[in-house]
């Protein structure tokens, strides 16, 4: 449940709510808003729920208790009304500007990275990306250069001023990823590895969590809560395609992820039209598309050769295929940017939930 | 296989390569398009390949002769590569302008549909939709008013000018509908119903062709096949979302089909995001993101009083939502249009199907 | 909502009820059961349902009145709780004994048919397929010998005394097909297809309906609720695959359905293990596990020279392939036969169904 | 590719074509079936193939060099034509004979945990589950006892003599978790956690390894492969539903896959018919069911009060019923074990391979 807390309230008061709840043996999670502040009440309720809803109410300076059927809580809409804006560097995201991730599917040496990066930079690209470590179906695929490529993507920011994603596999990792890294990416096959969602929930580093091919909406932003409940609020969620019976494509990209995500949470939401289609030739249409429904941004992936890449060849642009794509994306960004900038309405959310819930 | 004729073929030659896949048990199909004429060459070929292929290449006028391993002939962008352009009164459907389909989903009265037809007609719409013989997955639900509303159709469209699109749902009903309606119909229930592809397909009116909910975008163009094989050359795609996992939304809106069914086929799309999302705070959004994907149009549900209808309640428009839905499509589809009106370079096409056959 | 009538209820008050149930512009529609009469009231009932539940129950020689909210009532395991056992010449289906349904995919000559029809039913099958109007993906395929298949059919019958069962693919062929067949089948792409489900609803024929390749297990009911509506009781239902993301096979068989059919309605339930793999060293095995999940029977396609076959080539079975299966299957369906055979107790079937219905 | 050794083949002979790949920078995994050792060439070959094979083949010892297109190597039925058998304690996984792993979804008390494992050995199991480390959506759901339920399991299995099997959920659990358990179980979630897999390849406990539920069956096997090359050749598969559109059951058990698996593979299959349909009455029918198709056993929660517990209420079986569902198992699984033990011929296998590389 939520408790919202009155403008006037003291903070006097707001520790009051939050020692209320520690009593019962439960914990409090408060987000400060423009206007008021919201506490929730994470735990197992159960049975106590009318009782404790009519105490907390009774509490001085608290407004109204919500109580939430949501199994999402820190990550839901309801809980933080605004946008969540995430910093790094000179990239904003979130805040309704177009993010721009692009680089090469893997690192493959020095030279290739830092040829993409400078012409990706040019292009409009905001944040670089490259693979280090490599999760390959088969064992014996290239698997990434590892701390190397870790080592060229520093270099590769301190030149071009881009901060750098690139993933982290297993918890072991985190510490060395996020010494060279700006942002940790959650791949689509560990959406549901929750001792690394609890290790990267831990680090000073904003996430990007990829939504498993085989995962529902819900099940993507539960996955969000393990990382926000365990102290990171700067997830970014990226939608990369979910897998159906259709197979010209490699993955079915739904884009309908993108506005429900927007009106069930408040965590920015990317697309990555490289790994839903699979095919170079759907990437820029699928990009306009992303953005058109309003994504926080585009990842893509962008190699000087593409078909001497070591891994997945057959989806990555070329530096010129990149910057004929930017030229398409930014005015259709523009345009749409204000159709998707109306404030959400706190009350909308919560009558849109019921029809959610419903379902 | 495909029959290239020179540009200087004459008649004379043109008759002789027909006579000759006569001769040999099959049928020839010809298209005449801007600069040259395709004859395909349809029925089962078998081990007579590669002796036909030299036979017919030998003929005067013959430029080339091409195999074709892809299950469409005529609905394919190698037979014809200039897009489809379909005319119905002042409509124009695959021309790079923006179709707009849009009315109730059923017809339940005739001030129910005028009062909507005006609305829509007012805010753009080009071509009038109302449902009269309705699919539902109950026996026990409203069926629709039949003869009834294609009288009522009628009337809408002579009062505004607005062709009409309605459902026929099997072979003895298409002469009905054909008399009143503009264009036909056929759902997602019955995309598969090769009766009604072949009786539809020898009526002198254009046909949309929902995609079937289940089915793959090689299927759907094999149907369209039927259509056009039967005579009926001028069929409209519909991507009306495909069945998936997720749950949140009733369906998934497959929009790299529209990009995908552009680069194979000549036939002009359409989205349908009432039917996709089926909820209406997400229509507009995906309306936008299949115009910024290319498709040739958007239809959807509108209702003078959603709440109140006789079917699908939840996913239909109101009138003012439909008003500010178009308000936001109209300049996205102004801009995205240079961007899909590159000329289709047919030698790229056959380089891409390879691309394709090798998935 | 259904009227369980007391055991002592006479035909007067049967009587009394149902005009009581005409008088309120809805239909019954009565069950008789080994020891008491259900009657089912469809229609539009809405905001009437206590008054009517309420007057109806008041009611002479009326026992309860139950409300209903599944969608399907007289499918239901409620309205019927005994099995629907169907008798065509001498085979039976549903009474606990296997069926065993095999023949060609299409017929292809009298001589092929012939030479089939005595192999499987010397193996022991108990009912003969074939296919005469043939639903095929590409409108070049070959689409069975139509009329004449239908003649060859009836005389298989005659020569062998095995009922024959066949495809009808439009309302106009109802009557055609019911000439010469004994059952008759409609096929997967055709489930949503309420004409021609209405129209074999109509004819003093078992239908057995094959599951919609994308279709969830209600609306495969609700299908058969069209069917029974209309006037036809007998119809078996046939799991032949779903569509999934998998690619080795097929299609998904979704054996689970069997037992879940089996809870939620009274219908029997056939497999083909044929067109759910595809394969044809996977049909044995999955027969064998349909039978085992306590399937009515088994539906495959055999042919004397499956490589020569001019559809579904790779997965018909040799005669010699269909003998070792049935050497396999007897035994295991003698094994599980007492294992379903256990009565239904109508008050658990209500129960789970409550589970169900929160789902 | 596999180089397949003449019987002759002198102990130096085998040892001059290990070397000669060693020499290649290629790595040799042999096995040394009952006739005679096949060793399969593992690494990038790329353009050397045509001579990399002519070269191995001319040396001493070899019999044929057979090129292998499958991604899958070591777990591969080619590669190793007989079963893999697993031995654990006293029990025997894939040699024909039925494993029964019963036990709580969640160790939750070392009371309940005893009550359990007493009486499902006495009922016939042979393996007892439970769950210590537990992935759960949520991340305020119960994770599960840690530690102290693994103590609690080697308790029990010093009291009832059978094997254990738990999940581990990431490298790190690994050591701890073998310390206490026999079997090591990775989830459906992390089938994909590459770091798991190699961290359980190199630890000498079998590993049952879980069906992703949205995995291919190709990309289940080749998570196979990266334990198997890590070292450990004890893996055990588990098939436990996929995820499709219907809603009724919580997945679509694939059963097809039990033979399918066999086919490719030399490793044994259980089936997980709890997770598969989420209902406690589905349970025993697809668990016959999948012994039926070949499964080498099944896996089942069970619970001396499913009501109460704290995770998976609605699928634990009772122990009564559990002791129901064994007495319906054991004949079928009786009556079926022949039908499956015929001996593998190799030459079929590759002639069915080369059927399903068409696909």
């Amino acid at each position: 449940m939520f408790v919202v807390m009155a403008r006037t309230a003291s903070e006097a008061e707001i520790l009051g709510v939050k020692s209320a709840i520690l009593g019962e043996g439960l914990t409090p999670y408060d987000h400060a808003g423009a206007e008021r502040i919201v506490i929730a009440v994470i735990g197992e309720i159960g049975s106590r729920k009318a009782a404790l809803m009519s105490r907390l109410g009774g509490l001085g300076g608290v407004e109204t208790v919500t109580p939430i059927s949501r199994p999402f809580k820190l990550t839901s809409r309801e809980f933080q009304p605004e946008n969540t804006v995430i910093r790094v560097l000179d990239a904003v995201i979130g805040d309704g500007g177009l993010t721009m991730m692009a680089g090469p599917c893997s690192v493959e040496s020095r030279e290739q990275l830092f040829e993409t990066a400078d012409a990706v930079k040019d292009a409009g690209a905001t944040i670089l990306r490259g693979g280090a470590f490599k999760p390959r179906t088969s064992p014996y695929s290239f698997q990434g250069l590892g701390v190397e490529a870790l080592r060229y993507l520093a270099e590769a920011r301190d030149r071009t001023g881009l901060p750098v994603i690139t993933e982290v596999m297993e918890p072991s990792q985190v510490d060395i990823v996020a010494e060279y890294a700006d942002i940790l990416q959650i791949g689509t096959r560990n959406m549901q590895n929750y001792s690394l969602l609890t290790a990267v929930g831990r680090v000073a580093r904003p996430v990007m969590l990829k939504r498993g091919y085989g995962a529902t909406v819900e099940e993507w932003l539960m996955a969000a809560e393990y990382i926000v409940s365990s102290g990171n609020p700067n997830v970014i969620l990226c939608e990369r395609g979910i897998r159906t019976f259709e197979t010209y494509t490699r993955n079915t990209m739904d884009l309908a992820a993108v506005p429900l995500v927007h009106h069930l949470s408040h965590l920015p939401v990317i697309v990555d039209p490289s790994h839903a289609t699979g095919k170079r030739w759907l990437v820029a249409p699928l990009a306009v598309g992303g953005v058109a429904v309003g994504a926080d941004g585009v990842m893509v992936e962008v190699h000087p050769d593409p078909d001497a890449a070591l891994s997945d060849a057959e989806q990555q642009l070329t530096l010129d295929q990149f910057r004929a794509m930017m030229a398409q994306l930014i005015p259709v960004h523009e345009h749409v940017r204000s159709m998707y900038a109306v404030p959400i309405d706190p009350g909308a959310v919560l009558a849109g939930s019921a029809g959610l819930a419903k379902h």
